[in-house]
């Protein structure tokens, strides 16, 4: 496969989750039945024949609530007075492609985009980074839209959430909906931590309900963290309709309340946040609703030995990232020393 | 292409719509928020992992109502007490390859299912033919199970009807959902007949409202019966997410009251039809709800020359399908004098 080939194949995913997302939008699923919808899509020339056929495809199902699509390669033009911006185009890694060069080529894109919101979008907009490496994408794209608060910009973890979630109640034998608090942080890559000492099942501590403890330290974490990856492989492409079954339950939980007690993750800006996470970064971490969009992080966490260290090597990893997108966020000349060649989730 | 490659093409598509359907049957925006939901996949020895990983993303949905989801690829184990069956993998044309073979290659797999179907499928079953040529499969499924009520089949126009009103509503200037009363006559091929003489916009009769007649059996009747293959070409595969969000339609009008006054199109079973439609044949008609999954068929419509003329020519056709796929229906010896070769909308 060259990359050629590779870039086709990951316009063609992205095109298979907006192709998923869009209708759930334009149905009224995740904006509630009462919302009308207009739908602004960012393509690119090669994509652009591909959108306008789901833009028919749109028309044909005939949504009440659908008022508009329009599309445009142009984000100044998409972009104008966008209440949610959901970025979900990146290149993923061609073969060879060291994730220096990645963290390069797909910063430039958010780089780009957060420059356009910053300009025409709403001031009140909430953006939602999907495309890959989606914290320091956000980063870079918050970055670049000094005029929009820092906390309206979010890393996309809630599908790592589900997973994990989905894990926890077929081990237990319970609904999924019996399964709570499960938190995701740090980075969406290999070295995410899915946190199964805070989470709950029937309101129970997980680790009272599942008293494996070699299941959860290893197995789960790992099973989690490589989800993507099998049914990459079992599947022939990524995960597009979970993933946009995700960006909508992420959507959902910023504007309707967050039952009493539960929280749920979001990859968000760290600075002043109470755990002791280096500030500056987007770090995946435990958030309720404020029902408006905005969000606040929870504060009663536990942590534990296993909990820290694993938090720790996810944080120096955002850091590393960070070091080398340092010349798209406005510090000067990069500088990458990424600890080891860590993955994304579909990348397993 | 070879024809390998074709077949193999045509299993992604299948699974593709599976992959739209799924999800919305699990979410419970078919068959409404209290109805749990145990999905039975049929798959192919070829589509079996990718099956798998529809089913590994459902998972990772957390969809609440979701209690079941199971795969063979032996239709006696997935159709056992089934309540709906959605029959939607069928093989397209390959080049150079006849109707007649087309017919007799995706007939066989229908009177598989149907006899299948007859053996261990709830005898209040319904049974929605998706894969195409699809009134002629849902003839030869339901003369295969002759145990089940012959009313019970239904072969999928809900796509083309949608397509209709979206088109009519985009030439007059209104939302979409004051189009109503549009049937499909006919078979679900190029010879369809999209009937804008019974159709209403805001209730009034489409004529009076787009007065141009030659737009209407022209431009519009072509462009209803040629979307698909349009889409095909800028979207590179067949329109599986609307196709999808038909088949929920026709689900829920089938279930649901239909509005007053209002009717939705299927292919449904001819034998004492009010129109005068030949007998024992499947032909897309307008129907109304009787909401326990049954219909009724509506007898209050009007016909003109025009009308008639294009019902006559999509009878023929149907009626000469029948000939051809005689062997698989119990009647004889088949004998395949097809008028044209004819298309679906999707292979324009």
């Amino acid at each position: 496969m060259n990359f050629r080939q590779t870039v086709y194949e990951a316009q063609e995913q992205e095109i298979l989750i907006y192709n998923h997302l869009l209708f759930k939008l334009a149905s009224g699923q995740v904006f509630g039945p009462d919302q009308p919808i207009a739908l602004k899509l960012l393509g690119s020339e090669r994509s652009f024949e591909a959108l306008e056929g789901v833009a028919m495809e749109l028309e044909d199902s005939l949504f009440p609530l659908l008022r508009e699509v329009s599309m445009s390669i142009n984000p100044y033009e998409v972009f104008q007075d966008v209440e949610w911006a959901l970025l979900i185009g990146a290149k993923p890694r061609g073969p060879g492609m060291e994730r220096a060069d990645l963290l390069d080529i797909n910063g430039q894109i958010f780089a780009e985009q957060g420059s356009a919101l910053n300009v025409v979008a709403s001031r009140n907009v909430k953006v939602i980074v999907v495309g890959n490496p989606c914290n320091t994408n956000a980063l870079i794209c918050l970055k670049n839209a000094p005029n929009i608060p820092a906390k309206n910009f979010h890393a996309l973890t809630r599908l790592d959430e589900n997973r994990a979630k989905c894990q926890l109640a077929l081990k237990a034998g319970v609904f999924y909906d019996q399964v709570s608090n499960a938190t995701i942080w740090g980075n969406h890559s290999t070295t995410q931590v899915p946190d199964f000492l805070n989470a709950r099942i029937n309101g129970l501590p997980v680790k009272e309900v599942i008293k494996d403890q070699k299941w959860l330290e290893e197995e789960f974490t790992e099973k989690v963290r490589k989800r993507g990856g099998v049914l990459n492989k079992k599947w022939g492409r990524s995960s597009a309709a979970s993933t946009a079954v995700s960006i909508a339950d992420a959507i959902r939980s910023l504007i309707t309340p967050t039952p009493e007690g539960d929280w749920f993750s979001s990859g968000v800006y760290t600075t002043r946040n109470p755990y002791g996470v280096a500030e500056d970064i987007v770090f995946n971490m435990p958030c309720r609703s404020k029902v408006n969009g905005d969000y606040e992080l929870v504060k009663d966490v536990t942590f534990d030995d296993y909990l820290l260290k694993r938090i720790t090597k996810t944080e120096a990893e955002l850091l590393a990232e960070k070091r080398c997108v340092a010349h798209l966020i406005g510090e000067g000349v990069a500088f990458c020393d990424l600890p080891e060649d860590t993955m994304h989730p579909e990348e397993m």
